[in-house]
């Protein structure tokens, strides 16, 4: 998949961010817009405490219509009440007065702290006159939507005469259902809302939705996919593809920007009874703290692995085939460690992006998942969230 | 419940403990020996690869009878194959010659790096000699069990005429089903295996199963039970009450003393619809790496409560009547979040023990889980745990 270097986006779409003062000086308000209305799709946290915005967003999206996104950071308008909904409802008001469109065809997220409330008069006063900023790189949106992340996230990529672009943000709270996780996808394809939907669901299981950094799944987390239709008709199956492709790439973009992360963690299950075994299988993997410190350190404490497959109690393991790889090298044969030598698999580990597959021996279904390595940097970052 | 200060054995039980080289110089090796032949019952990991002692001390269990227990440090003899239970079972001879009683009646446990084979040698010619050390102190069994624990485990009470005394090590890959755990414990109550086993596994469920330093399920947990009948008859419900009482206050010190951890960390939760709702939320809150750290950097980001109360996707919340206490100081109310002094709840985290109170608004079940904060101490220790 060609990727583009400097990303752009689809025909039609724009962005803009500002600083409103909810952070001292970075952006924290991002404005992205369609110049004309798009069939749109989203999927939202399966949190049961969701933020206001997810409660508004799942009522919106039933419209299958966007024509904005407005996104803040710093403040995630969650455990906020009636009036944090009412927050949100403002700042749909302010964004659509300023796009010339109804509240009802803008989507709002709020990523950062939970518990406070949103300061709404700053975001109101701040988002008018943004029509007039909305430029063509979605690094600039994305820019307006970073919490902890320390770059921000754009991808994106041709598919026939369309254009699909992808802006996101990680980086902690960050399991199943969504990461704390704001992904927004742009195309100028022409697919209905229907279409969008089935697809967008299709592609985040097998993309966000086997994304873990920390095990915590966000009360935030929203995908959205938006289409105007400008570059006309593609084929779906094609547009499919490359959307699971960018998807699982920024995917691998966000594990390995996950809170401290150093290394990108990548476990392939394979020779599983079922897709949910293998599923299963590749997130105690890559859940496991031991097997994360493990990466952190290239130790090569390879039994961990064995651990981390055989806590799956639930799940169906040839115990007598078990075996297992690191980058490419044989560290578990048959259910036992091999006498292998501990440098080649420290420099296995020592590796930007580390590998593991494991074969269950117990049948053909297989599945990836995606997350980072345990280091202090992460808990640096999560002793002092609130306070800092 | 009157713990002793200074832990004693129930009458006829005594311990010994050695460096037999497994280590550089502490002690490595432990050998715990009823004078007389004990009723027994064990309970052991669910970890799908049980390391070879487990497998053979579910063989040696079902006899009822123990005698004696041998258990080393530094290596786990998991996933070693064949030879790894051809060494279990020799370590069980070795015992047996030197207590003069039958390799059946002997539990091994081995606890360390897994994946590595016995230096069996070496346990053979360590234990040579040692019914000669049989002294009753249970904290010098305890220490040649350590692995990254700080400070030897062993506690006692009376109930009635008899004694109990539990001796144990904690303190990493601890999570449901045991910990990376060893739980010995001794009782010169009479009763039998049959009752033992039921008795134990419902005091296991509610103490050291509802225990987590890290979420990963060790293949070496054991924890078993031997009555050799000194004292006679005791009232089987007051044991029981005595039994739960003692494994509860020894799950705390391994959560205290859970690697890295600076905090013991007790979750409540209460007004749930069932008990398994009520446990599955509590082992959420105890394992979710922002409440952790939150707890280690005493930041009152509470509303990451209701994040990990509500990522329990499959649990009946009333969510607009869920509330929490942090050290009784009441935080969330219905669902949002309280409008508290900062400093107030800072302080409340910031004791040695931090209690998390829940309530889901939705039944009358509940249930505790034990942990602890989630530390640098902690990665510094398992990202070089196999070369260090």
């Amino acid at each position: 998949m060609n990727f583009h270097e400097r990303t752009v986006f689809p025909r039609g779409f724009r962005c803009a961010s500002r600083n409103v003062g909810l952070k001292p000086q970075a952006r924290d308000l991002t404005l992205f817009a369609s110049d004309i209305d798009a069939a749109a799709a989203a999927v939202f946290t399966r949190n049961q405490f969701p933020g206001a915005p997810i409660i508004l967003g799942r009522e919106t999206i039933k419209g299958g219509v966007l024509r904005g996104i407005l996104a803040n950071s710093k403040v995630s308008n969650v455990a906020t009440g009636e009036r944090g909904v009412e927050n949100a409802r403002r700042m749909a008001a302010a964004a659509a007065a300023e796009l010339g469109t109804d509240p009802g065809k803008v989507l709002v997220s709020s990523t950062g702290v939970i518990g406070v409330q949103l300061p709404v008069e700053k975001i109101e006063a701040g988002v008018r006159g943004m029509k007039a900023d909305l430029q063509g790189d979605p690094l600039v949106g994305a820019e307006g939507i970073m919490t902890t992340d320390t770059h921000p996230k754009a991808l994106s990529v041709a598919i026939g005469s369309a254009t699909i672009t992808w802006v996101a943000k990680g980086s902690g709270m960050i399991e199943p259902n969504m990461a704390t996780m704001l992904a927004y996808i742009f195309t100028d394809a022409a697919l209905d809302a229907a279409t969008l939907d089935r697809l967008l669901r299709r592609a985040v299981d097998v993309s966000f939705n086997m994304l873990s950094v920390d095990t915590d799944t966000s009360t935030s987390d929203t995908c959205s996919l938006m289409a105007n239709g400008l570059a006309g008709r593609v084929d779906e199956q094609a547009f499919y593809e490359t959307l699971v492709a960018g998807c699982v790439r920024m995917t691998e973009i966000l594990a390995r920007d996950g809170e401290g992360a150093e290394h990108l963690l990548r476990v392939t299950v394979r020779d599983a009874e079922s897709g949910r075994d293998a599923r299963v299988v590749a997130k105690s993997l890559v859940n496991s703290p031991l097997i994360k410190t493990m990466v952190h350190g290239a130790d090569p404490n390879v039994g961990r692995i064995l651990m981390a497959v055989g806590k799956c109690t639930d799940v169906t393991i040839n115990t007598g085939a078990t075996s297992a790889w690191v980058n490419g090298c044989q560290v578990v044969s048959n259910g036992t460690r091999l006498d292998f030598d501990d440098a080649m698999v420290r420099v296995a580990l020592g590796v930007e992006v580390v590998d593991l597959e494991v074969s269950l021996g117990a049948g053909s279904a297989s599945a990836r998942a995606y997350g980072c390595d345990l280091t202090k940097g992460y808990i640096d970052e999560n002793a002092a969230y609130y306070s800092s």
